[in-house]
């Protein structure tokens, strides 16, 4: 939101996501006197939704899954000139969600990977530039949901694809398709990708709060479950896993400690 | 730990908890080469005794609540010639857990209360120094769970009392004593008492995962449910609760999200 010219800014700012990228947005517009429309499917995570709003955001349900609200957002931006801060194909978006990778990069002392959940692929795409800079032995991995494998499937046939649905209940997670400014480095710059089951994105969740006791949501976890799927390639090696996102609703969070997820 | 001279620390450091302190002390021990041994009581957290093993420390088993682990660290004072750091009566970590309140005292641009869970009183007497020092308008409240209210209960009769048994799933505030250090200032310093229920603070642990998506264990989120049962008094007022501990297991946070707590 900083990075936009004050011309800019006056206009609002309108986005599209399934809850953290509308609540990060929705914050800084409230800091910065900035309005913000945040477009969302219909059915998303009702926490998120209240967090939205409660930051101050004027908040639109319409569509299917987050590709839809891309659309609606898009819309939007015709109908009443704001403007659009993409969550994954936006450079400035990119280059924030890289910090994390950096940070990592500064902070440890031994690192031989890093496995990123890809939902846009921004974090993965930072991730792979920040270890470029910093780190170039470091090996980036990606994760995706396996119903919603639009960018694994993608990377695996080395041609882009795109999935008829999004099925999973890590809704950060839960894109069709891939984006123009991530797909030519995730094509390039991943050293493998992974996808993983609701059921193995449940266990990374239980097991996060059992051996961390930090609570993730489903793309927070994802990270971990791809890591275990990846045990016998990174065993012995120092990897890293972000944990971005606790934001699971209550009933979710019920759904996965009783293991009906 | 790094207050203590070095020979105390050749000596080694023995303390009685039911997880978090022994678990500082362990991680704080591994760090400086100090040897540390933890009493715990039989039936302990078994994700804090996993992590105070994990971080290098001997774990004892021994006694039916915190109270009678103290019994057991003291004994193995006089046999062994550790030193006690004791949870409660100690300056050092009095001091220590001042400093989350000397946190929100420099932080918080408004702020009119401050509510406290009480287990030994450490982190309540911190608050009360705090305070007294940095913004003497605060008035500071206490927290106990209903089946381990001995402090609360003296408090309230001005005049020190035990209770035979210590009965809350919030493992971080079971205690049946008032302790030397603490209770002539929580007598003095704080503004109230209240006393929750366990269903009470499964509540507030709800409640902090909805609203915040922290996970709080049991005396992490005994602010919040004191806080709540202070709502008419409050109401109005900017206040601080103070979550402080997420280590909750997995059979008791499913309990919690089932509401069979």
């Amino acid at each position: 939101m900083t990075a936009l010219p004050p011309e800019q800014r006056a206009r609002g700012v309108v986005a599209a996501t399934r809850g953290n990228h509308g609540a990060g947005l929705a914050w800084a517009g409230a800091q910065l006197g900035v309005p913000v429309v945040i477009c969302v499917p219909i059915g998303n995570n009702p926490e998120k939704n209240a967090a939205i709003r409660g930051f101050g955001a004027e908040l639109i349900e319409a569509g299917r899954d987050y590709d839809e609200s891309v659309e609606v957002a898009q819309r939007l931006v015709a109908e009443r000139g704001l403007v659009i801060a993409h969550s994954t194909n936006d450079a400035n978006v990119i280059a924030g969600a890289g910090t994390l990778s950096v940070e990592i990069c500064e902070q440890a002392e031994q690192l031989d990977a890093i496995v990123v959940a890809v939902g846009g692929g921004s974090q993965a795409v930072g991730a792979i530039t920040a270890v470029r800079a910093l780190r170039p032995s470091v090996r980036v991995y990606g994760v995706q949901a396996s119903g919603a494998s639009a960018i694994h499937d993608s990377w695996h046939a080395k041609s882009r694809m795109t999935t008829a649905a999004a099925t999973t209940f890590a809704d950060g997670l839960a894109t069709r398709a891939t984006y123009d400014l991530t797909w030519p480095a995730l094509r390039e710059g991943l050293a493998g990708f992974v996808s993983v089951s609701d059921a193995e994105i449940a266990a990374a969740i239980r097991l996060m709060i059992r051996a961390t006791h930090n609570l993730a949501e489903g793309a927070g976890a994802a990270g971990l479950a791809g890591l275990v799927k990846l045990r016998a390639e990174l065993a012995g090696k120092t990897v890293a896993v972000i944990l971005s996102g606790s934001n699971i609703d209550a009933v979710t969070l019920t759904r996965v400690m009783t293991e009906a997820l």
